[in-house]
C-alpha cells in the first residue's frame, strides 16, 4: 500500500530503553535497576498528588473535563496570563506538535540548534518542512541570526531554554535581543521544560511566559510536569502564547488529549511548590557531586542549568561501550553517540544513586 | 499571524458538557446530575483495574514502556494475532488520526456515511482532503460502493461498526462483500468502538479482526477501552493490522503517547472479562426498558447494537429544547441537532440512572 509521500523520510521513533526491558533483556532484579536516561525526577511526585489520583481512580470511565477549565485558570494564575492564553497538551512535546503543524509545511524551514529536543526535528519532517540547524551544537544566537537572514522562509524556530540534551541555557537578555530581530510572522517556541531549575540555578535567564508573550507576541512558551513536578509518566504540558497563537494549536488539538487522572494530577501538583522547590534544590546539591566525579576522572562537563549532566569523553574511552557497560550492571543513561558526541547524558538521581552510579562506573574503569 | 491553510477550514472541537461544567453552570449538586451523553461505562471500571492503577500510582513521575510490550502481547493473544500487528493510541481516536495522516491528502478523498463519528471528519479536514458522505445517515453499501466506483482518488474508507452516533450495525458477511471490491491501495478503517456491545447481541455482526485483516490486508481494525472497558477517562485504543500499515502508523506516534497508569489501566482490564461480559448483558437488559419508554411515548427508535439508542421526535417536538431541559434538570443527553435529526442519544445507565432519565423526562412532557 502506497502512504503519502511525507512518511518515507520518517523513522520510527526509539525511546531510551525503560526498566522493564533491562529486567527482561540483562536478567537484573527490577529493583536493582537505576534509570538515569530519562531525566525523570528521583524524588516522584508531591505525595498530594499521588493521594489525589488515588481518590480520583474511581471515575476512570468518565472522559476528563475537556474544556480543562480548572487546570487552565491554575495555570493562568501561577503565570498572571488568562485563560484564553493557555493550551494543554499530552505533554509539552503535543504543544509542540500543535506550533509545528499550524505553521511548517513542504514550503517552510524551521531554525533550532545544532544538538536540541529531537522532537523539533521528528514533527517538522512530518510536515515536509526542510530542517536547518546551526553548526555549533548549542544556542549560538549568532548563528541563528545568520541563518535566520539568510533564510526568509523561516516559518518557526525553536530555543530550547535550558537546552535538552546538552544542558546550556541563554541569557533571557540575550534572547530578547535576538527576538527583536525576528519577523512577527515567524513563531518561536521556547521551551521551557527545565526552566524550573534554569531559573533556580541563574535568575538571569529565567524567563516569564506573561513578559516574553506581551513583548513578543510571536512566541510560544511551552512547559511540562514531566519533569520538576515528577510527572513524566502521566504526559501533561502547557502551551502560552496570544489568543490568536492559541486558537490556531487548539485547532489541532484532539478531544480528551490528557487523561482526567492527568488532569486531576497536574492541577494538584501546582498547589504544591515546595516539593518542586524541594526537589530542584537537591537536584543542584546533587549535581556537585558529578562535577566532582568528571573533575576526578578527567572528564569535561558542560554547565548544567537541568536536572541530568553531560559527561564527554576523549578519545580514549568510547561513549557507546560505557553506556553498554553501565546498562548490564542495571545503570540506564543516554549515550550521545547518535548526535555525534563522545558523551553520555546522566540524569541527576537520588544521592544514592549518584553513589551507584559513581561507584559502578569506577569498578568498571578505573 | 498567518497559519497554515488547512486550518481555515476547521473549527475548534467542543466537547459534550462534562458534569462539572453543568454544576458550575446550573448550580446543580455534582451527585445529582447524571451524564448519558458520552456513552461512558455506567458501572465504572473493573475494580481489579481501580486497585492496579492505585498501586501503580508512586511511580507517575516514570515514563511509561514505551515499547508497550506487554499490553501489544495481551491484545496480540486475545485476537490471534502477532505484536507487530498491534498499535497503541490515545483512544482509538488516535490511531483513526494516523490512519488519515498516513493516506488522507489535498488530492485525495476520504468516504464515510452520512451519519457516522465526527472525528473521522475533523481529522480528515487537517488534511486538505476531500470529505465524500452517503446521502443516506447511516451505513449504506450500495451508496459506498457508487460513490467509490464514481471516485477513484478515494485514499480512506471508514466503516463503524456499530456506528455512533446512531447505532445500527451491518452484518459481516456484507462488510466482507463491499470489501471485495475495494482496491488494495485504498485503507480502509473498520471502527470496532462498540463491537463488545454488536457481537453480544448479534453474532452475525461479530469483526473478528484477525480474520478480516487477514483476508483484506488493507483493512485496519480499531478498537477502545472506554466504552465496555469503563475506561473513557485514560484514553486507550488500539489498531490491528498488517505490520505494513502499523509501520506507516507508527511513524506517525509520538513516544509515551499513553500515560503509564493507563498502560496499567489496560493490561488489567484485559485480564477481566467478566466485568465487560456483566456490562454489556446488564446494557441490553436496560435497553429493553428505553425500547418501551419510547413506544410509550411514541418516539421512534434505531435498533441499537451500542450502549446508547437514538430518541427521534416528530414535529411537535424539539430536540434542542428537550435536551436543554433534561440538563436543567441535571441529565445530560446528547442533541443530534447539529447532525440535522431532531433526535437525542441516550447512553444506557444504571437501573437507577434510566428509572430517573424516565421520570424526569415524563414529568416534563406528560
Amino acid at each position: 500500500m502506497q502512504f503519502n509521500g511525507v512518511l518515507d523520510h520518517l523513522k520510527i521513533y526509539e525511546a531510551g530503553k525503560p526498566i522493564e526491558l533491562v529486567v527482561r533483556e540483562y536478567g537484573i532484579d527490577a529493583s536493582d535497576v537505576i534509570k538515569l536516561a530519562s531525566n525523570e525526577n528521583p524524588r516522584g511526585c508531591s505525595p498530594k498528588v499521588i493521594e489525589a489520583v488515588r481518590d480520583e481512580a474511581t471515575k476512570m470511565n468518565l472522559y476528563p473535563d475537556d474544556s480543562m477549565y480548572e487546570l487552565k485558570e491554575a495555570l493562568a494564575q501561577k503565570y498572571h496570563v488568562n485563560e484564553s492564553n493557555v493550551i494543554i497538551g499530552a505533554g509539552s512535546d503535543q504543544v509542540i506538535s500543535f506550533a509545528v503543524h499550524a505553521k511548517a509545511n513542504p514550503n517552510t524551514k524551521v531554525l533550532m540548534a545544532g544538538i536540541t529536543f529531537a522532537m523539533y526535528e521528528i514533527y517538522a519532517l512530518q510536515t515536509g518542512a526542510t530542517i536547518l540547524k546551526t553548526p555549533s551544537a548549542g544556542h549560538d544566537l549568532a548563528q541563528m541570526r545568520d541563518i535566520y537572514r539568510a533564510n526568509p522562509d523561516i516559518s518557526l524556530i525553536f530555543l530550547c531554554l535550558p537546552n535538552n540534551p546538552l544542558g546550556e541555557c541563554l541569557e533571557t537578555k540575550e534572547v530578547y535581543d535576538f527576538l527583536d530581530e525576528i519577523s512577527p510572522e515567524t513563531l518561536v517556541v521556547i521551551d521551557g521544560a527545565y526552566q524550573e531549575y534554569a531559573s533556580f540555578k541563574d535568575p538571569a535567564k529565567k524567563i516569564l511566559p506573561n513578559d516574553i508573550i506581551s513583548k513578543y507576541p510571536n512566541t510560544l512558551y511551552s512547559g511540562t510536569f514531566s519533569k520538576a513536578y515528577g510527572l513524566g509518566g502521566m504526559r501533561c504540558g502547557y502551551g502560552i502564547a496570544q489568543p490568536e497563537i492559541i486558537k490556531a494549536l487548539l485547532k489541532l488539538r484532539a478531544p480528551f488529549n490528557i487523561t482526567n487522572l492527568t488532569l486531576k494530577a497536574a492541577i494538584v501538583a501546582l498547589r504544591d511548590d515546595a516539593f518542586v522547590q524541594a526537589s530542584v534544590k537537591e537536584n543542584f546539591e546533587q549535581m556537585k557531586a558529578y562535577e566532582a566525579f568528571a573533575k576526578e576522572l578527567g572528564f569535561k562537563t558542560i554547565e548544567s542549568y537541568t536536572n541530568f549532566i553531560v559527561l564527554e569523553f576523549d578519545a580514549s574511552q568510547n561513549s557507546s561501550v560505557i553506556a553498554q557497560k553501565l546498562m548490564e550492571k542495571g545503570i540506564i543513561v543516554r549515550n550521545l553517540g547518535a548526535y555525534g558526541m563522545n558523551a553520555i547524558r546522566v540524569t541527576i538521581g537520588t544521592p544514592e544513586q549518584n553513589k551507584r552510579f559513581f561507584e559502578c562506573f569506577k569498578t568498571l574503569y578505573m
